[in-house]
């Protein structure tokens, strides 16, 4: 562990953030979801001690777990700029397959391991140590953390932007620390998501005793037929910016242990990953549709939408991205890839209001055992976070 | 409840046995499987009382439970009989369905109500009562009662059958009391059943993310393939005795509560209701090609057979059967049709050292709340098989 300057003296404004000191210290906070344990006090303290003002924020209720978050807010410039991210973690797993302890940051052949380390913790700890190296009055920067963007995010993210627009908090662009690099530092960032729609299929029958089956109506026939009519279709071709939309099958349970009885009912679930060609609704009239090309044979079929569909979004290209691209290419000698790859992220709540990328480390050892970073990409996403806001604030608005 | 009168003088040649006094003592044991409740005890203090030489024979092991069973002989006639049944029966359910406790016994609208009035114990007390109406020099009168048909069938009337062979109890002709009339007495006996045939499919991929199905390899799809390959092809057309062989999908089965997770492995099971025309050998070879015509797509698919397979059988039609039938006709007008229908029975294993049938009550209130069957007809049977005993022992051998 390196040493920790004093930097928490408000009244100075000549603080240095190291980002790896702080983001030790971040990894030090076993913050699995929803327990932040610690780790938004230390950023509360870090931010504070760089002029920010913090607040607080918990939100709860609508079926889920309390969440912290934390909003920060610095200067009053012409040009807004937000960054989005996450001190919660996934649980480490099996501590058997873990080198040394998960929440004890170790550094070792360069690099440096412990949960978070790769997401996200490292993309917070470089975007306040750039922070440290803007001038208060170069314009207007914001800060939303969530400590539930791995689990329900249902207390997080989504309900903390909403707070911003409704207490005037307004963004020009935002940047989601999420580790975006593919194989190297800065070789991708993310534009755009694809949407996740997970749904349930019921086929429900008349139960019976297997040796006659005249009496009964054996509803797992449909329900087979209903899986492969959900999985054997493709949805489309992909768009411009995205790869096809694709259905995967999750599960298929009926529950019936007993040899001699047909099952009254059985269902699937499945989960589709989709492009900005679909929305939820247009999903949902593709199933329904897709399933009217089944036999019915006497059963009745049943299709629930499971949870909150997650949209999908592409962010409007425009001056600002490639600024971005731009400033990367300085740093890595080359412009990184405009991606739409990959699961779902925050960044589709911050969608809604504004522009928004995804620029981070490189994310290949995220939610692994023994996740971890280089020394080296932890201060080049640094210098690329600091060169940009001084590309940001000195640019024309956009 | 009738008074019962006092039978049980050992030293008395002239008892009389009354089927419903039987049959309302019997219904008052709870012998739900494997406790027998003391309906075994009863039936040997009955037994004993007309003569018979009582064996008390508890089976255990092969994986079950311990099972009472019980085999009683009379007589040496070169002619042998075999009654066969069990007093054990299916749990009641819920209570709340039944009209009074279903252990005890209820008369009403000239009908026995509760549980075992049906399958079988009506059976039993008929045949023993008919019994107590032939001579003891007659001809040899065997009983094979168990208290394990409606469960496992483990220890019980398989163990009880290979025992008499082994210490030299042969038969001739064997009744089985199941419940074989469809909706008047007599108006079918069953003269052979289909086997019964379960099995397993499993089909393994490899788990993964919903997000990046190329990491992964989806078992779902095959899985869903595999379940219509075997519903959907017929296994035969029928045979002289017996309807078509039918398979029917008892369950599916993942498990996999995760929205964004492809699971490693999913599985079916089947039940096969089958004819003479097959044995569990060639089954296993059908199912082994219906999978083979199957897309692998990189998974691995497992098949293996649940449980014991039930063979099919199909008693040679003889003297003994015809004389059987025309005993029945004698009393209700009518011969009775030679069926093949319905579930599995004990007389499965009887069928493999000499002629069975079944012949016994009504059923179609078996298994369900209000269990019952007529006054009339439990009269009817005893006299069925008090006729029946009467003409056999007097026939020539066949």
């Amino acid at each position: 562990m390196t040493e920790t300057p004093d930097i928490h003296d408000a009244a100075s404004h000549l603080v240095i953030t190291d980002p790896l000191d702080l983001l030790l210290r971040l990894i030090a906070c076993p913050s699995v979801t929803p327990e932040e344990a610690g780790a938004l006090a230390l950023l509360e303290a870090e931010l504070t001690g760089l002029g920010f003002s913090v607040t607080r924020l918990r939100f709860e209720g609508d079926g889920s777990y309390p969440v912290d978050n934390l909003f920060a807010t610095r200067g009053q410039g012409s040009r807004r700029l937000l960054f989005a991210g996450h001190t919660d973690v996934v649980p480490p797993g099996d501590l058997a397959h873990w080198t040394t302890d998960p929440f004890t940051p170790r550094i070792a052949d360069a690099r440096i391991y412990g949960r978070g380390a790769a997401d996200m913790k490292s993309g917070i700890a470089a975007f306040i140590a750039a922070c440290a190296q803007i001038p208060a009055n170069a314009g207007t920067i914001q800060l939303a953390i969530t400590n539930d963007e791995e689990a329900d995010a249902i207390n997080g993210t989504e309900k903390l932007i909403r707070w911003m627009r409704a207490n005037g908090h307004h963004f020009d662009f935002a940047i989601v620390g999420e580790p975006s690099s593919a194989e190297t530092l800065g070789d991708s960032i993310k534009i755009g998501r694809r949407g996740s729609f997970s749904g349930k299929v019921t086929v429900t029958g008349m139960q019976g005793h297997v040796a006659y089956p005249h009496k009964a109506t054996n509803p797992l026939p449909i329900l087979a037929a209903a899986a492969t009519a959900l999985a054997t279709q493709p949805l489309d071709n992909g768009s411009e910016h995205f790869p096809a939309s694709n259905l995967e099958l999750t599960s298929i349970d009926v529950g019936n242990t007993i040899a001699n009885v047909i099952p009254a009912s059985g269902s699937l679930r499945f989960n589709i990953r989709y492009n900005d060609s679909w929305t939820p609704e247009t999903l949902t009239d593709w199933v329904h549709a897709r399933l009217a090309t089944l036999p019915v044979d006497g059963c009745t079929i049943a299709f629930e939408i499971l949870g909150t569909p997650s949209r999908a979004f592409l962010s409007p290209l425009g001056a600002d991205i490639d600024m971005l691209a731009r400033t990367i290419a300085d740093r890595t000698g080359k412009l990184p890839q405009y991606s739409t790859g990959g699961g779902t992220s925050d960044a589709r709540f911050i969608a809604q209001y504004g522009p928004v990328v995804e620029c981070g480390l490189v994310g290949t050892t995220m939610h692994k055992a023994d996740e971890h970073i280089s020394l080296s990409d932890l201060a080049g996403l640094t210098a690329i976070y600091s060169d940009f806001m001084k590309a940001f604030f000195t640019s024309a608005r956009s």
